[in-house]
């Protein structure tokens, strides 16, 4: 049953993850097919957002491992 | 059993902190796209939004870590 | 099968809170977006909402760590 | 099992005064954000909003305390 | 298995008037918005609605109370 | 088991009544703030769908009491 | 397990009836909003409405009564 | 767990019944809104509709009945 | 367990064919509030509608009974 | 155990069914009130989708038949 | 609990297919109906879609009836 | 309990491809009916499409007859 | 319980890849539909959009075919 | 119950990657169909789009490889 916690962790993390930056960047593609000169400012702020979305499923993944080698 | 209470709350927290920030990122891309020139407050509140938003996925993340080392 | 409350109290608070502020938060972007000069009510608001919404959530925080010191 | 109602009611009414605050709170600076004039009305509208939300979670959160030192 | 009903109670109770309190206070925020005039009638309705949601939840959580001190 | 369905009788009703009078009153409200001058028909109405919308919830709650007292 | 029944039977028929008639006199205040003089008419039609809707869910809670009592 | 099957049975004939006609007659009402004179022939039309939806949930209670009796 | 299958199945049969009936009967009479003259061929395609979708749902009703008289 | 699996084929069958069949009687409903003249090519795709549409919850009927009676 | 395996296959399968074959007939119906002229491509390209959407679910059905003839 | 295996992937797999494929043809039913003359490319694209989709439920489809075979 | 594995991973990557490309290859066709001279690049990102998406549904089928005969 | 885990993992990192990119992708070609000459940067923003998301489910199934052999 304990490792049963690292599958829903790990995929709960993965599966909010790619939803989260899956939402950003789809907006990001949006907003430059409509305004090409804001490249710029818009991918600097996807890549913040991108880096901010992985830290908590990172720390997740990370608990994920920690389960694994303390069973 | 218990370590499953690890899971459900890292998986949980990461599932919400992955949506709930990328909602707030991709409505300030869309903004910035519309007006480039709103870029400053526009970002200073982003930054304020992740700031509280990770809060309680954080807690929830650090109750994890107890929960794993107090077993 | 009692820690598990822990993980549930942890993890539903921490999704409806990220939920919460991030509806909050990007509405708040809308409207920054499309009136700059109304800046400084807007950021009021969201301030007192972002305090309103973590309140249960914190509390429901606290009754987890107190589930896992009463253990 | 018993303890398990601690983090269902916790967790539930965490969840549901999020959702609900953040529905008012985000139509409240979307309103504002069309007529700042009337800011007046409509934030008196909300912190009467935002104490009736609060209320019966409340009453939920007092539950998961007794249900904790009746245990 | 019995205190679990407590649980479940008040936090659906929570959760269904939150969300429709959330309901009307939003839709009279965004009325008010629209005709800052008709303030009086508008929060007169509210206060009404108010006070019907409320009732069938307090009933839940009074079932809560009775359900803990019948155990 | 058997408080279990004390507790989702109550809850269930509770949700169920107020998401109903909640869609009810909310639209009472948007039309109040279209047609001002609408407001008794409109209020005669809203008081008639209270009345029954709340009849089934309350004898749900009816039922939770005897399943309570003929435990 | 059979008084289990009992509050599956009684919550579904008050979640089912407090939405089924919120969509109707929700709608009926629209329509009334926005016509007035049709008062009569869409009030007769609600009336129907509202005790067809009803009918079965008051015959699940005839069913609840008599599982409570033929326990 | 036989007695749990009428409970079912019922909940979700009234569910199912209860948002069926639910459509209709909302429907209904906002037809007769947008043409007061044709309230003939839309009344006759739901009249049949109500007759039809209610068929297979009235045979659903038939057969909770059953279930109990022959228990 | 097993006259748990035929509330299941009368259950799901009432929910798929009021649903499915619902959805006809208020698409007629929306189309039969915007053109009153052709309410003949309308009547006509939803008769045969009703006759089809009840078909499969009468023979889960069937089922249903000889699950009950099998047993 | 066996039994059950032959009121939740049955009732998914159902279900399905009278989905996928409503799906396509109102659309027609719908295409025929907007131009009465092309009645004979939709009628013909109405027939043509039903016959289709009941092919595979026909077989699982059978299905249930065929359980029943193996049992 | 092996033959639970024939009824959630054969379920499911006819589930999905009839969705899927709703939602491309339904759409066909809505094509002709806007373009009686071009009915032939559209059923020529309704047909392909309705025999590649049949292939899985009767798949599904051969494993179903396999599945109780090898028991 | 491991052919349950069995009949959770073949149904999985049997309502993915009969969603994908659903939305892939109603989508070109669409395109074809505004541009007729499009009818190529567009078909061309469809079978790329259906065959790409087709192709991992058809691998989950072989590992059923594998699990059923290698039981 | 193992083999019930295979099954989950298998059936939920069938599920995934078809939901994710039918997105895919349904936007292409809207977009050819809309202009067929751009078919070319179109045609390029849908194929290495393809690609992607079968790559971690692929993944997991070896993993279910790893785990049927490490079993 | 162990292997279990596997299963979940690696379907729920399937199904978040697939979900995830489609949106990208699918946004990507909307966007390309728009404005074929800025086919560039949009195809950069896709794929570094592409290597985040597939991130954390690559690792989830690393996860998974790691629990099968350590099991």
């Amino acid at each position: 049953m304990n490792l049963l916690a690292v599958g829903i962790a790990a995929g709960l993390a993965a599966l909010g993850a790619s939803v989260g930056i899956g939402l950003i960047v789809s907006k990001t593609v949006e907003g430059v097919s409509r305004q090409p000169e804001a490249r710029g400012p818009l991918m600097t702020i996807m890549f913040i957002g991108i880096g901010v979305v992985e830290a908590v499923p990172i720390i997740a993944i990370v608990i994920s491992f920690m389960l694994m080698f303390m069973f």
